[in-house]
């Protein structure tokens, strides 16, 4: 039942007018990556097909639904062995994705099609949005860890859990997050709160407390009172006394407020003179990953990043757009494309039910090009191919040595899941080396170069044979 | 274990130090209200109040605490029996709060105490986000009804459906998730998507069909290929083939692109000279309290609103910052004051156990100020009191003829739960009469007037006093 009620009014529509058998295509697409950045990161398909899987309506939906008093009594009928019987094809979780592309196309009875529409895109939209950003986060801290901390403000609990868990796909080392580790091995981690050094009668007290509970992992948060004048000194006092005897040397300390630079640069000293050479420095407090560069750029003495509302909320640009469309109805056996206009010409679709491919380069193993095309086109990439821009066709390349790889992979046939979902681990490791096949430009925050999205020549002809249609 | 790992980390600690029976204060309160704005709306409690009644550990929890290696036994063995025995005082959902002033106090064992922050925070953070944002854009309407259509946008499943209930607490009429209708009862409403029309072989086929499905609420999407060239003009065709004979005069169309200022007027003139009269225009598409406002005062012919994905994620702030910290801890039956107090002058709390009163005007009715005493400290309104800006002491005021009220209501005490949750639609309908008691200077988007939240003398001396104590 989490989903629009112009659903339910259509699907009622489409019984009545005996169009629930007719086979419908949608795709899932998005217009624009979010912080104008040069690609985002497909993730959230673990979860639809939990979705899907268990889709029903139970009879209090449908008692709920009669209630209503605008449905069809043999529609409700209909509902109560309503289950998913169609096909859906999409990326793999992790792939780098970019605008105008299929990156899921369900091909189901128009009921069942257009009932999933809210979950698919929720799902998509809420983690691709995520794993895009914490992507970004992730490259400002040039490899040095980067750990989720913002389920406190985060929109609601799912945006919580699911939402560390497209944070791990995007590249994240952990979470503050237990369920998310609980629920998807997410590694969750966390020291302690300013509450737990005003708990003790002195912030020593506390420090040292906290070393002789967990020696091996004694990260002590600063900034409770005053971080140079008595934070740091009563964190190496602690170390002094608890851990040296032990003969640890591996502990780190936590920033959460205050001039990032200034104070890492002196605790960094304090710390080295003190002989803790070892100890690592965690920041927090509002980062995101234009406040990690300009950190870095400035020489902040810092071993990893605590990242939490900008991150867990994609604060800078919180909505990925992805949407729904039809794309094409079968008639008669035969797939008949179908577009939506609109005045803004971005949000004209295209239409079809296709395939797409992308074209890595044989000799840098690169991504050169996206290529989508109708269904039943096939690349061929022993040879040059010549590609255009579907905007600006008179910009042309041709592609040679290449490999072309097709980036849609059957997900469901016939109602059946036909798809291996991988460790969620798996996926992150993935996403890793898929970025490597994007070159830099594509990577770079401010004016990315753009990557090609072009059409085939006969799904261009399709597209632009219905654009003149009168309507 | 939705939680922080911190709070495992701590609450361990706590229970190895013998301070699980140690009673602490925490308050719940935010810094700043998003956009600027000059008010936020608290809302979230109901979902806390359902946390804390079924807050448990299940023995699949303490045995994946267990698979970490850091917890003590008797610590995992204390947590079977957990639950949450202490006291808690909150403001109720819908009143509008003002940035430093305790939300909600939480007197309980420091380990219960700790493992509550952070569904507290979610909870209050998210829904408080989405209830503020929800009225800004519900005031810039102007008594059009505003709709909620977001949940294809919204941060995960619970950010659409509890979402949808808290931007109704706010003011929106209904919503486009069915969930939040059937769970909480915000009314759900829809008709069409842009798929119904392309699914027909025309538009004027998709539209008729859909008069004779629900000749009672026939709002058609007139975008899908030309809004003024075939949408409306198909639209007025529909109406007076189905519903002129039945007699139905009530209708409606929506606009989901284009310039909806240009597009509703010629519109409602098309209506209007066919006789369309009481045809309302819906528009949606990318709207916020600004565009609204713009389009309002540009004349855009507009009966009512669909507010998506900027609503439903807060766009232009996405970030509600409520916390949560230790204000006091009981020692021998003492409550005694602790101060956190950080290099952001920004970040210092106000200590003790408190509690808060709205002052409203007993001429006007207008609410005043807020005041924040010590917990034993009573408020006598039948005589004038001096009141000081807590950070500017010599601007002062006298207050006369007002009314007290105390804004923080019990809501646990000794773990069980006293407080009589009202129904949403009461929530919703309190919300609106404390709006009233707001002067429209706090109402302004830009640069509001600020309410003044004002601490009695005892409790500025008590913070005053720790903030000079040498750390």
């Amino acid at each position: 039942m989490l989903c629009d009620f112009y659903e339910l009014t259509m699907a009622n529509g489409y019984f009545r007018k005996g169009y629930q058998d007719k086979i419908t295509y949608f795709d899932v697409f998005f217009r624009k990556v979010p912080d104008e950045g040069g690609f985002a990161i497909a993730a959230g398909l673990e979860q639809l097909i939990e979705y899907i899987e268990n889709l029903h309506f139970s009879e209090e939906d449908i008692a709920y639904l009669r209630s209503r008093g605008i449905f069809d009594d043999q529609f409700l009928e209909y509902l109560r062995t309503f289950h998913f019987t169609g096909d859906i094809w999409a990326v793999p979780e992790g792939t780098p994705i970019f605008p105008n592309e299929p990156l899921m196309t369900v091909r189901a009875p128009a009921i069942e099609a257009q009932m999933i529409e809210t979950y698919a895109l929720l799902c998509f939209n809420h983690q691709s949005l995520v794993a895009t950003k914490a992507n970004r986060v992730v490259r400002a801290a040039q490899g040095r860890p980067v750990l989720e901390f913002g389920a406190r403000r985060a929109q609601g609990a799912d945006a919580a859990v699911v939402g560390a868990r497209a944070a791990y796909i995007g590249g994240v080392a952990g979470t503050a997050t237990v369920l998310s580790d609980q629920v998807y091995g997410v590694p969750a981690v966390g020291t302690m709160a300013h509450s737990w050094v005003q708990m003790f009668d002195s912030q020593y007290d506390a420090f040292r407390a906290y070393c002789e509970m967990y020696p091996q992992n004694a990260v002590l948060l600063v900034d409770t009172y005053n971080t140079l004048k008595s934070g740091v000194p009563d964190a190496i006092r602690a170390f002094n006394d608890v851990l040296k005897p032990m003969g640890i040397t591996k502990c780190g300390i936590r920033l959460d407020s205050g001039d990032i630079t200034y104070l890492t640069k002196a605790a960094r000293r304090m710390l080295d003179d003190a002989g803790w050479t070892d100890c690592t420095i965690t920041v927090s407090n509002s980062l995101d990953e234009y406040l990690i560069r300009d950190l870095l750029l400035q020489g902040a003495q810092i071993n990893s990043f605590g990242v939490g509302e900008r991150l867990i909320t994609a604060r800078s640009e919180p909505v990925f757009g992805g949407v729904y469309k039809l794309v094409a109805v079968e008639e008669d056996g035969q797939v008949v494309p179908r577009i939506k206009i609109s005045e803004n010409v971005t949000k004209i679709t295209t239409p079809h039910f296709k395939k797409f491919y992308r074209f890595f380069g044989n000799d840098t193993g690169k991504a050169i090009a996206d290529y989508l095309c109708v269904h039943d086109e096939t690349v061929d990439d022993t040879k040059p191919l010549t590609i255009f821009d579907p905007d600006a066709t008179w910009k042309k390349k041709e592609v040679r040595n290449f490999t072309a790889k097709e980036m849609l992979v059957p997900v469901f046939r016939g109602g059946q899941l036909v798809y291996q979902q991988p460790a969620l681990s798996d996926i992150r490791t993935y996403c890793a080396g898929q970025l490597d096949t994007l070159w830099d430009e594509v990577k770079r925050f401010d004016n990315p170069h753009r990557y090609y999205v072009d059409l085939s020549r006969k799904l261009w002809e399709i597209k632009y044979k219905l654009l003149e249609k009168p309507y």
